[in-house]
């Protein structure tokens, strides 16, 4: 996969780029990313990009002239690639639209200023504008990082079956159950007896019922009007598919160890 | 204000401390942010951090022992701070929770593991467990700056006044207008003629038709049940606002210049 980011401020991203899973899929080679300074296409010799907004009103607007020249200085960007633009008014990321930039091949993410960009860019180049949330940022750059880490993540290769499995366990549809792991008991608390009893059936349902709860108080949006026993059932059938890629793992480790 | 943030990558941070709204909060003095390595409280010489879930299951979860030696090495955080666990089951950040945090002068920030933290930290410590949206990372690096910057721009002096200006023109209930900027004709695409026109009550009426369709399209969740005069009257009385705050700034500059 191709990547390119267009920002005003490409130091922000050096380090990230080269952490974490991000910095994996780049040192592998399954993703190139590219980083465009936009201030290269300045309109003046002061490097100006941006200017005040026809018709009037508060906040600075960027101007077509470094966006397109931004996007034209990317050679392989014309052919079938996706550009995003970060901007509020966006949709909304979630994890089908990651998946699916996932499987674009080439995907070019612009950095608008918070003030927004000069809409003709956004009509005539952009194919995706996309949110991060219902908050106030600066700028389009912690939101594109956001979206690069969510979308690299869906590459083939980028994480191992472990990660893979443990992102299937995310996907049971309720918010994550409380975890534990060791000490079994660290300054007088100690991990829930269920966990240290070996009854796998008595885990799951004490695992559901915690998701359950933690989704009803915090997300209840997600819930909706499934029943009780759809979601028991989609929470055990991702558990298991869960355990299940984490046994295939550690036997292709004993194999290889 | 005080903030720390706790994570087991530092360096990620260290560029995006210094630039943009939370470098100048920083640089101007009116914030102090600290980074706290997690890996210094490791369990272990090998410096280990996590280990396997007891009950079974993919995933490694964060010792406690790291968490709470780095919660203590910050000495001022038992002073009522609020003590914030970025996690994909906490409550969404939303614009809100943004200012309440801005207003409780000293903040924590632990960047949790994907795979999770144990759940003894986040019941005996931590007092905001926080998402940033439907979509999976890898930690909560990324999702904590995303934090950072939407909660310390409503910190009292980090935001000019302009820029305040520009977040009232953002909070007008319905997704941002199409903005343009110069020149008014870029390679045969012209900014809408209403735009150029100098009649107020036709732009502001424009602008709210072309939020309130962008709204409909891409964010219908927005609206809600709300009449179509009401969303008109919050959608003027913010651009009007915003105008109101743009005009005093520019006042204020003309007598300092």
């Amino acid at each position: 996969m191709r990547a390119a980011v267009a920002t005003l401020f490409p130091e922000i991203f050096e380090r990230f780029l080269a952490s974490g899973v991000v910095g994996r899929a780049v040192s592998s080679g399954l993703v190139e990313i590219e980083l465009v300074d936009i201030r290269r296409f300045a309109v003046d010799a002061r490097g100006s990009v941006d200017d005040y907004q026809f018709g009037g009103g508060a906040g600075m607007v960027m101007r077509p002239e470094p966006l397109f020249g931004a996007l034209r200085s990317i050679g392989w960007a014309g052919d079938g690639a996706r550009v995003v633009l970060m901007a509020p008014h966006g949709r909304l990321l979630d994890q089908p639209l990651a998946e699916e930039l996932a499987g674009c091949g080439r995907l070019v993410i612009f950095c608008g200023r918070y003030g927004g960009v000069d809409e003709r860019f956004a009509e005539a180049a952009v194919t995706d504008e996309i949110s991060v949330g219902g908050f106030v940022t600066s700028g389009g750059e912690v939101p594109a990082m956001l979206l690069l880490e969510a979308v690299l993540r869906w590459v083939p290769g980028v994480l191992g079956r472990l990660e893979s499995a443990m992102s299937d366990s995310f996907a049971t549809g309720l918010l994550d159950y409380p975890r534990y792991t060791r000490p079994a008991e660290f300054e007088g608390m100690r991990v829930p007896d269920v966990l240290l009893s070996g009854d796998h059936a008595q885990i799951e349902e004490w695992r559901f019922r915690q998701a359950l709860e933690r989704t009803r108080s915090r997300r209840p949006d997600l819930l909706e009007s499934r029943s009780l026993d759809e979601l028991r059932a989609s929470f055990l059938e991702a558990l298991r598919r869960a355990a299940r890629s984490k046994e295939r793992e550690n036997g292709r480790d004993s194999e290889g160890g």
